[in-house]
């Protein structure tokens, strides 16, 4: 409240405004008494969206004659989306993912550059996360398939750049991040490196599982209510730093994966589809760090950065 | 999450779509495929709502080109208005009053009826209210000038009705609701009194100041950015019930106050805009329980109520 407790309410110290504005007897004049106020903003890109933000916002509640009941379930809604958000989770950047506008934020501020990777959105798992410098990432205690990844690190003109800085995640093979469960005594499924002298890289992974985003807060009733799906397809996150490019964060989707065209947080990029091939050769996994021999999979992929400015 | 903690995580049940949607790999598609998706909502009315609310939430990014520090401080304010709200205060309510939509959703859903009383939206500080039977509501603690409040109860063709249950509720002088004090012994400016045999009603208040609107949250902050003051004009809150006719909730404003037309919470409306008449008259002022005697101000208005059905 403006006030201590046992003094008098008092104002935020702005004066009524000196143009007149009509009673907000009807919806009409309500929505223009609003957008009126709006040009009191001082700061003009406040101003522009309030103005659009208001309009959007009204003729939404308007267009749909929204009721009384409805709108009380949609206060109550976001209350509670605000109030299952922790440091570790956060509700309110799940319902932006899932309701497409992550990734339109994404798209708009991050367009394909000539070659270039294609960042992505972060999901709300990868918000805290505590790399350990380790070439295997792959668990082991869950067990999972072998994968290996490898390629190299080129800016655009295919110069290879040495010593990026590579942070890489992923879900191991029941589909959850390390941060996910209640005993997590050390990084799993995690890993940091860097490139070396010609831009290579490689590292010991697990193929990743389709796994769903969480469903026991407001977002998952959500999805049930619009009869979606919670599932994101198989994937591996890449965070790739270099000095003199721009800090790039990915993710790479399997091919194959039965949800990839309905992430439920519409975060593939055609770009970013991947092959893993087969390899059923011992001494090609032995020579990889796959002490029992092959199968296993492997994904190669060129990291293409871009450079600042 | 999805799944008991050591456990494999696992999916809502739902199936991926079965039509085909193209990777999202520019703004237009991700928000096609968004829409796409609406199509799988079973309910006609939810599934309506779903589709306006995402073209108009993408469209408002769209035009504005917001950018990812703006949209990320948009999920950190909306994330803050969540958690600022506990059962005694209602920061998303203020958000909706403040931007205008609790008023326009009230005036969507309650037109005015001929010569009915109108209806306002209930502020964040009504949510809350221990009415105890009295027709004495003044403050004895925070003085404030004499207020008598009276007239009648009558139905649309000006029959009385008799017995109707009055809540009325106002902040003393200071601008404050009882329930704002930290400590609070019992309930103040606050009544319950029935309308008599002829509709009529009567009791002793004081004369409303203008208050703030909580601005020590998220709210708050907004009103400042956007310039805007955060008062809401001197009224007195109004709920009555009477058997056969609707409930009405509504408040009644004092003319003059400077915060009339710029209500921070849009919820004036002509029709309850009131004249209060200066009464000096000692024995007109004993004859309704001032012990003091005059000068007083007298608030004479009729309520009328609207059948059920």
């Amino acid at each position: 409240m403006d006030h201590n407790v046992e003094g008098k309410a008092v104002s935020n110290g702005i004066s009524p405004p000196d143009f007149e504005l009509p009673f907000p007897d009807g919806p009409e004049t309500v929505t223009e008494n609003t957008l009126k106020l709006v040009e009191l903003t001082p700061d003009p890109r406040h101003k522009f969206i309030a103005k659009n933000l208001i309009t959007h916002l009204h003729q939404f509640i308007s267009e749909m004659s929204i009721t009384t009941e409805e709108w009380m379930y949609a206060i109550q809604f976001l209350t509670r989306v605000g109030q299952k958000s922790t440091p570790l989770r956060q509700e309110f950047i799940l319902l932006s993912d899932t309701l497409g506008v992550s990734a339109l934020v994404d798209a708009i501020n991050n367009p394909p550059a000539n070659g270039a990777l294609r960042a992505v959105c972060l999901g709300p798992s990868s918000l805290k996360m505590h790399p350990m410098l380790r070439t295997v990432i792959r668990s082991p205690r869950r067990g999972g398939d072998y994968m290996y990844v490898e390629g190299r690190v080129l800016s655009m003109d295919g110069t290879p750049i040495a010593g990026a800085r590579i942070e890489t995640w992923e879900t191991d093979s029941h589909g959850l991040y390390d941060n996910q469960y209640a005993v997590r005594d050390k990084p799993d499924c995690r890993g940091r490196l860097h490139s070396d002298e010609d831009g290579r890289y490689g590292y010991r992974a697990v193929v990743p599982v389709a796994y769903p985003v969480p469903s026991d807060g407001p977002v998952g009733e959500m999805l049930l209510t619009l009869g979606r799906h919670n599932m994101r397809p198989n994937h591996l996150h890449l965070s790739i730093e270099a000095p003199g490019f721009k800090k790039l964060v990915t993710a790479l989707y399997p091919e194959g994966d039965k949800y990839l065209r309905s992430d439920a947080v519409f975060g593939v990029k055609e770009s970013l589809v991947v092959k893993l091939q087969d390899v059923d050769d011992d001494a090609e996994a032995r020579r990889r760090g796959f002490p029992r021999g092959g199968p296993f999979k492997l994904l190669q992929f060129d990291i293409i950065m871009v450079p600042k400015a």
